[in-house]
């Protein structure tokens, strides 16, 4: 019997637990990953290369890499700290700039990546279209860019009312086949605003996932983020993805319940992250509560405790 | 029976061929490459970073390397054409800086480059200390840095009367450990003043040499250099580094026999580079004539042609 395939959906951080769980299994991994991001190293190589943003694809391409070369994994994720002229920038996006230019297509860049670092399964930009990504928040003011919506400079307690990509943009037909050929889709974890739901902004994306026979899980975030997701229950999460993708074609959300530790929880709170619990979770999609928090550190998913749920629902 | 033990003494572009020619070989390889770079991308990663240069460093790797990924070894050698910041600078030098932060020490980053690019055989800068190249023209003027020398901003037919490092440096212990044990140590192919000297002049060098067992092989150059070697002919090569030798331990000397045509000539022309011819080769070091010459492209030695000349001698 050939391999389960799974196609997880999302960017930022989030993205890693997922994915470096799933990775340990026998799956055709697919990681279809935001290309909305616009600040930082990132957003110097866009504007000075044109190139589409690195950062998301690199951090997929290290949770999918199999090398036991720790150094290589450490130096992708290396950011210079000196040099006027390199100050800031992460070394695995100039690795994927200069990849870009040699092979000419940002794909076979992530292709070449991919091989440097012994990466199981494929990482796939969601869109080839270059686009920013614009929030309208409830005062009726505009914010224009990824980064400013992520860290941001205004009253981040303001709701964001309406989000879009700007120019709209289509989806890359290689993300459009993972879909279609899934048996399961996973959407997030990460930050809902500025990771998952560029993705569904993509127009053919929420089209695929509604055609596809894939399983849809959601997997809700452990923490609200200030100026996103200020006071989300999980609920509040699920509305918003199920908007998103057109008449709610979700089958399963996945949601933490356990609670951390007040110490866990203080560093976050000087952040204004809190705890997302839940309310009254409506039956459909069917709720899979569970522990799906990590032991220690940061907040963020078990890899192998997502895993493991994930592959029980196909 | 161990392999053969052979230590290459050089940097720059030069090396390239006697180290790719050996590397198909079962034997032993070591590379002691010169410290003195100090111009373009390598100039910049030592000012800002304070680190040993990177650039010979760099260009030795490649030429040692056994990847089979291709793209990995044009990612190395790849320069940035835009960005403000990053215009100029060579992918593989902003590899071994990264490298160099994350092991905390220059030799530690190029052996965890040797590994990510497969290297046989090792690379081994000649000194762990900083310096700077200078040289004494025959009018009395001083220039200051290996890449005035190499690309001179004075009048590039003054001769160059007297060269000195920077402050004086020590060899490093792990080049005078492969010195010492070498069955044969490679000086050259490379530029005589910018990439050849500035290894000899590092205190312990010669000595080493002196002391070695090893069969000590000089490969003169195929084309003059114009600042550097305006005229020269094989045995004005071989004198300097013979004086620098302190007494002159070669035990033979590389000349190439085989004249380029007009056509391959005239490029080098343009640029007052001429064919190295000799007059009458002393007797000591043994001469050894032959087609050392690459039939096509630029004006190189054969890697083959001189590794299984350079074999038939141990």
């Amino acid at each position: 019997m050939a391999n389960k395939k799974i196609v997880v959906i999302g960017g930022g951080t989030g993205i890693f637990s997922v994915l470096s769980g799933l990775k340990n299994y026998n799956v055709d991994l697919s990681a279809v990953v935001t290309m909305a991001d616009n600040g930082g190293s990132t957003g110097i190589l866009r504007e000075e290369f044109g190139i589409l943003p690195p950062g998301d694809v690199r951090r997929a391409l290290l949770a999918l890499s199999t090398t036991d070369n720790k150094i290589l994994s450490e130096l992708l994720n290396y950011r210079f700290r000196e040099g006027v002229g390199l100050k800031g920038h992460t070394f695995g996006n100039l690795m994927l700039t200069a990849l870009e230019r040699l092979t000419g297509s940002f794909p076979r860049a992530i292709d070449e990546a991919s091989k440097i670092l012994a990466v199981r399964g494929r990482v796939i930009p969601v869109t080839l279209q270059k686009l920013n990504l614009c929030a309208e928040l409830e005062d009726g003011s505009v914010i224009n860019g990824e980064t400013n919506i992520d860290i941001p400079n205004h009253d981040g307690h303001l709701k964001i009312k309406r989000l879009w990509l700007k120019p709209k943009a289509k989806i890359n037909p290689v993300a459009e086949e993972a879909i279609y050929a899934a048996n399961a889709a996973v959407i997030g974890p990460g930050d809902l605003y500025t990771s998952i739901m560029p993705n569904l902004l993509v127009h053919g994306v929420s089209e695929a996932l509604h055609k596809s026979k894939a399983k849809k899980v959601y997997v809700t975030n452990l923490m609200t983020k200030f100026g996103e997701t200020n006071n989300f229950r999980a609920e509040d999460f699920v509305n918003i993805i199920t908007r998103a993708l057109n008449g709610g074609s979700l089958d399963y959300v996945l949601v933490n319940n356990k609670k951390p530790n007040l110490e866990r929880l203080k560093k976050y709170a000087e952040e204004k992250a809190m705890f997302v619990g839940w309310d009254d979770l409506p039956p459909k999609p069917t709720p899979i509560l569970g522990d799906f928090l990590r032991p220690k550190g940061f907040l963020r998913h078990d890899p192998d405790k997502l895993a493991s749920t994930i592959l029980s629902l196909i």
